[in-house]
C-alpha cells in the first residue's frame, strides 16, 4: 500500500514501527560519511602503481623530448594534451593541461572574465553591471559557490531526464544580455546522473544569446566514469557549436581526480583555438607552468586513451555493486510506498533522491543523528536553497559495501519517518 | 687604462680589436640560453630520489594519518606546513601549503584583493579607483607583469645594497592611500642579489601607511639558496610587524621550485592567523585542495628543515663555481676598464650587471646575434622600461660551466664594444 493511501491510524502505526527501527539504529553507534563523492581505498589503490611510472633512474622526458623537471611548457606536455584531446574528443591544439583541479580552472576562467573579459577587446564583466548565471538544478554545490562568491545572480533551470529545460534557457539568453553563462554537468550529472540528450546539446550549440560573450562551462567530470555495459553517450558540444560559428561560447573541463588520486590528479580544459590562444595569454601572467612531472606520471601509467578506459572498467567493477546496493534498498523499501523518486544512473558518482516536498532537511538530520552524514539538504541548489526541500544527493562510493548497506537501510527508515510525519501533519 | 680615459684614436683601435673577437665568436655557432633562472641537469638530479619517496606499497599517509590520496586538507598536510613554517620562521598556524607555484599564489592573492578585498568587510580594490604599486628596481619581471596586467600604476623605487629606498617609500605610503602594496624580493634579490638590511625590514614593519589594506608581497624565493659559507641574514618581517600591530600587511611566499623540480615543487605562503583564516575562506571557493601526494613526497624526502638545508648545500656546490666563473671574467675583463658594476651575491640565482647608461639593449642584442640569449634588457623594470637602459640580468645556473665561460667571455666583449661605441659617439 502506498503511504498516501494510508489512513491516519495506519500511518501512526507505520510511523511508530519505523521510529522503533530508527532508535535501534541510533544505538549501533554508526559513523559514516556519504557527504562527498570520494573514491574508496580500493579505488585509490588502482593507481598506486602510477607512483612508480616515473622514477629516480628516469630521464623524466616526455616522448617529444620535453624535460618535465624544468620550467616551460605552459600548455602541458604533449602526451598529456593528446590524452585529454581524446577524452574531450577534440584536438591537441584545443587543449591545455593545468594543475590538479578542474574546479580551480573554472574559477580562474570566471575570475579572468571578471577582470579582463573573455577575449581581446571584450569588456570585463566587473564593468558590465549585474551578471546573471544559469544554474540547472539540482546541480553541483561547488559550482554554485563560485558564482555566488562572484556576486552573480543565479537563476535555477529545472532539469528532466534529457537535461535542462531548453525552452526556458533559449528564452532567457535571447533577451537578457546580463546572462553571461551557464553551469553544465552534461554527462552522469552531479547529482542527477542523467546525460544531456542530443537535442539539448544541439540547442545549446545553436541558440542565440544576447550576450556575445556568453560562456557554457561544460564540466565533463564524469565523461569516462561509466558504471554499466550500457553507457550513455554525449554529443560533442564544441563540434556542434562550430557548425553555428558559436565555438567561442564553449569551455570544456575534465580531470583525473576520480580516475587516479583526488587532489593528486591532473586537470585540463578544451576550447576552440582562438579561446585557447587568449587563455594562454592570460595564464602566462599567472604562472610559469603546471606540474609536468605529474602529467608525465599519468601518461606513462595509462599509455593512451585505451589504457585509460581499461582503468575505468576497474573503477566500475568496484563502484557498480555500491550503486546497486543503494538502489536495491530504495527499490525494495521505498518504491512500494510511493514516497520518493530517483534515477539509477549509468555512470558518475551519485544517486539523486527526491523525497516528498518539505522532507529533505528532516531526512538528512535523522540520518546525521544516527551517525550517517549526507550532503546537506539544499546543497544541490544555488544559495543552498532547495525551493521544495526535497533533493538529497547520495554518494555511495566511499564506504565499504557492508556499511553502505546499513546506511541505505537507515536512509530508507529516515525517508519513511519524514514522509509519514508529513502526511500525518497535513 | 679606463675606457673613459682613452683618446678617440685609442678607443677606435680598442673597438676594432673587440669587433674582431666578436666576429670570431659569431663564427663558432654558439647556442646558449641564460635568459631564465633555470636549474641545471645536475641540480635537478639531486632530487630524482624524491620520486621514490612515495611508492606503490605505501600507505600514502602523512605522519598524522591524513590520507594524501583523497580529497580534503585545504591548508596542506601537517608535515609540509611544519617544513614551510621552519623555512619562513613562523608557526604552522601561519602557513598554508598550495600547489606548484608561488607566483600563482601571489597572483591569486592580488586577484582576491581586487574582487573581494583583503579581509572581511574590506573594500575590493576594483572599487577603489586607480591602484598604485611600489616596485623596487631592478626587480623580477614576472612580478611586474602581474601588476601591469591588473592595471596598477607601478612606481619605481631605487635600491642600494641595503634594499629599497625607505625614505622614498615612507613618504609615498604615508600620503597616498591609492598605494596598496609593494613587491619585495628581500633575500638574494632577483636580480641584484642583495639582502634587505635589518633597518629596511624594521622600517617596512613599522611604517605608517595611508591605505589600511596595504600589503607587502614578501617573495622569499631565495631564502635558503645560499651560495657561500658567509650567508646573508634577513630579519623576520612578520615578527617585526607584530611589534607594531602591522602584521596584516605581510604576505610571505616561498617554494621548492629551485630546490627540487621547477614546476614539480610545492609552494606556500605565511601570514598572520587572521590573514590565513580569511585566505582559507577565499581559497575554499576555488579548489577542494592541492596535491597532497607531492607535498608528502617532499616531506618524506627532506625529513625536516635540517635535511632541506643539507640538500641546499649540494645545490650551492654546483652553483658557486658557475657564479665564480662569471664574476671572475667580469673582474678580469671589465673592472680595469671601469665600464660596468655588479654585485657578487652570497646566494640566489642571478648576477645583476649595470653597464654604462644606454648600453644594455645593445649588449643583449650583440650577445643574441652571437648565439647567447640573455634576459631582455629592460625586463627587470616595470613595463619593460629601464629608464637608463643599463641593467642586465645574468642567470648562470643552467649552462654547463665550459659553455658558461664562453658566454661570459662573449658578454664582456659585447660590453666593451657597446661602451666604446658609446664613448666614440659622445
Amino acid at each position: 500500500m502506498q503511504l498516501q493511501d494510508m489512513s491516519k491510524a495506519e500511518l501512526s502505526a507505520f510511523l511508530e514501527e519505523e521510529l522503533a527501527k530508527y532508535e535501534d539504529f541510533k544505538g549501533r553507534g554508526l559513523s559514516l560519511n556519504m557527504a562527498r563523492g570520494k573514491p574508496s581505498d580500493e579505488q585509490l589503490r588502482l593507481s598506486h602503481k602510477m607512483l612508480e611510472a616515473v622514477g629516480a633512474d628516469d630521464s623524466l622526458k616526455d616522448a617529444d623530448g620535453t624535460d618535465c623537471r624544468n620550467y616551460g611548457g605552459l600548455d602541458g606536455i604533449s602526451s598529456a594534451k593528446k590524452l585529454f584531446a581524446d577524452i574531450f574528443g577534440t584536438s591537441e591544439k584545443e587543449v591545455m593541461v593545468f594543475g590538479n583541479s578542474s574546479l580551480n580552472i573554472m574559477y580562474d576562467m570566471l575570475v579572468k572574465a571578471m577582470l579582463f573579459g573573455t577575449g581581446n577587446g571584450a569588456k570585463p564583466w566587473k564593468d558590465c553591471g549585474k551578471i546573471k548565471w544559469l544554474c540547472p538544478v539540482p546541480g553541483y554545490d561547488r559550482h554554485f559557490l563560485i558564482t555566488e562568491k562572484l556576486g552573480f545572480e543565479m537563476i535555477n533551470i529545472p532539469c528532466d531526464e534529457n537535461g535542462p529545460d531548453m525552452d526556458m534557457i533559449e528564452g532567457l539568453v535571447a533577451n537578457d544580455g546580463s546572462i553571461k553563462g551557464i553551469w553544465c554537468l552534461p554527462m552522469y550529472s552531479n547529482p542527477t546522473g542523467i546525460t544531456y540528450s542530443d537535442e539539448v546539446v544541439k540547442r545549446m550549440a545553436s541558440m542565440k544569446t544576447k550576450a556575445d560573450d556568453f560562456r557554457i562551462f561544460w564540466d565533463n567530470a564524469y565523461c569516462i566514469h561509466h558504471l554499466t555495459d550500457t553507457p550513455d553517450t554525449l554529443l560533442n558540444l564544441l563540434e556542434e557549436s562550430k557548425k553555428h560559428g558559436n565555438e567561442e561560447r564553449v569551455y570544456m573541463f575534465a580531470s583525473t581526480s576520480k580516475v587516479t588520486f583526488a587532489g593528486g590528479g591532473i586537470a585540463a580544459m578544451s576550447a576552440c583555438e582562438s579561446n585557447i590562444d587568449y587563455i594562454r595569454s592570460m595564464i602566462t601572467v599567472q604562472t610559469i607552468g603546471y606540474d609536468k612531472i605529474n602529467q608525465l606520471r599519468h601518461t606513462r601509467f595509462f599509455k593512451d586513451y585505451n589504457g585509460l578506459t581499461e582503468h575505468m572498467k576497474l573503477h566500475a567493477k568496484l563502484l557498480y555493486p555500491k550503486f546497486k546496493a543503494v538502489s536495491d534498498e530504495l527499490e525494495k523499501e521505498l518504491k512500494p510506498l510511493g514516497i520518493g523518486s530517483w534515477v539509477n544512473p549509468n555512470g558518475g558518482y551519485f544517486i539523486s533522491f527526491d523525497s516528498m516536498p518539505g522532507c529533505a532537511k528532516k531526512i538528512v538530520k535523522l540520518c546525521k543523528d544516527a551517525g550517517v552524514v549526507l550532503t546537506g539538504a539544499g546543497a544541490t541548489f544555488p544559495y543552498g536553497k532547495d525551493p521544495e526541500d526535497k533533493n538529497i544527493r547520495i554518494a555511495p562510493s566511499f564506504p565499504p559495501i557492508e556499511e553502505l548497506k546499513l546506511a541505505a537501510e537507515l536512509f530508507c527508515i529516515a525517508v519513511k519517518i519524514a514522509s509519514a510525519q508529513k502526511l500525518l501533519d497535513e
